[in-house]
């Protein structure tokens, strides 16, 4: 799908609020609903899937492409976080995409920006643990798009879980009028789930990446059926290890909605990692 | 008009959010536009110009009445702070309000309540000083009213200049879609500004207390003539302290809009005070 030729689809770009709101407000006028997938462009077939499911919830679906720089530490990689806008709206247009929403970083965060939105809960562990500003950034710029925009739904690709928990605290917490939507991971053949971050991978460490769903899926076998936890994700740890994984940040069983350390008596449980390959740093994370 | 016989008027009330979703939706549905104005209650006239105010610019006004725990700190008056909600409704119900919205704590902050909103700028000096989680609880709790009323304009009273500059922040940063509009600071005969406090004051106080807005007309006499800025802010000091005021938290000229210290070229200037009268904290400001 993502080589199909591509000229016969056009999707309108805007850049700037005014002209958003503009266009919402003539959807608005019309009757329909609004879906919203906020992205940060280089987009996969992933990304194309919540458009999808967006699209059969509402009558239009907007798209943002913002690369946040709110969400990156200093030594991330926002400047090299690949950017490739007339691919990503061509592919947008395949899909139903109705509207693209570019927004410029200097009219997101003028100068005399100062306001954070803070999530503890299921923000302050994992991720927010190994990227501190991390979830600020993705909470802050996530209510403001949702304020520009105001959808009726938003939807949220489940690969970034703890991103969608944060969203959804949140959106509780503040009263926010929009239903945020989980869908589940999109992955390759061979089991890795599909990220515009997997474009830094060399050919040798794609191979290795596809083991961390492997781990995952033992790990999930042995929890399923009763056996030793804490050995599973041990074996994990030093089989991801063997195979050319550098670190493993976490590899850990929480409870799926407040993403506190699974008890035995936790009902619903999620598997989280987080490792680097190479200078990659990967995540993953099934429910079990 | 306080003292006025308010048997002829009543005004709706409600308490939970769905009930009050459901009658700002009915007044949506007939195309009204939509006043906010969010108070603690103990209302006093200066909190019925301001529903005046939304009135005239909208065709419905919702006043909510919510003591908020989150801007309070554990010493603070949270637990003395004045109730009399029938009074309240029966004085909303002569000046127009048209739905009185009365959340419960619990509901506003269940128990695994987890997102704060942040902000720096104007909300780190004077107040911000003297009271560290004042304004987190106070921009935590506007944006979760403004998200549940979804008003258009939402009117607060420049009583509470910092707080006004503080929300404006906000809603500027965070794009939400409302018009925060200011409105000048109610009165006493003897120019004392109204406030739900001032119930706290003994005869004597009470009398003391109109000395603030004299120190504060007196400096900006200074400062229109071009006097000596740090004289007279001393002297308003001092002759605070002499009439009977307690400790002088501050008395200081600042940037109308960001708050921050004035310098001599600073354009719109805000004078603003905050001094202890026995037990009362009284907060007052003028423009120059």
């Amino acid at each position: 799908m993502l080589n199909a030729d591509l000229t016969p689809y056009t999707v309108t770009r805007v850049r700037d609020l005014a002209a958003l709101r503009d266009a919402v407000r003539a959807f608005r006028a019309k009757g329909l609903s609004v879906g919203f997938v906020p992205t940060m462009g280089a987009l996969h077939a992933g990304h194309l899937a919540l458009v999808e499911h967006a699209k059969s919830l509402c009558d239009v679906v907007v798209v943002s492409i913002f690369v946040n720089p709110k969400q990156f530490a200093p030594h991330e990689d926002f400047g090299r976080y690949p950017r490739q806008e007339d691919r990503d709206a061509a592919l947008l247009a395949t899909v139903g995409c109705d509207l693209v929403y570019l927004p410029e970083a200097d009219l997101m965060y003028p100068d005399v920006f100062a306001s954070t939105v803070h999530v503890d809960g299921p923000a302050l562990t994992l991720e927010g643990e190994f990227r501190p500003q991390f979830f600020d950034g993705v909470a802050t710029v996530v209510l403001k798009l949702f304020n520009q925009v105001q959808p009726d739904v938003a939807v949220f690709g489940e690969k970034d879980y703890q991103q969608l928990q944060v969203v959804k605290t949140f959106v509780r917490d503040l009263d926010l009028p929009v239903r945020v939507v989980g869908l589940a991971t999109v992955r390759e053949a061979d089991g890795l789930a599909l990220s515009s971050r997997n474009a830094y991978l060399s050919a040798d460490e794609r191979r290795t990446a596809a083991r961390l769903i492997v781990e995952l899926n033992t790990v999930a076998e042995v929890v399923r059926s009763g056996g030793d936890r804490a050995a599973a994700l041990q074996t994990a740890t030093e089989n991801l290890r063997a195979a050319g994984f550098g670190p493993v940040d976490y590899i850990t069983l929480r409870d799926a909605e407040t993403l506190a350390e699974a008890g035995p008596d936790t009902r619903a449980l999620r598997l989280l990692a987080a490792a680097w390959l190479g200078k990659t740093r990967l995540i993953d994370n099934i429910a079990i």
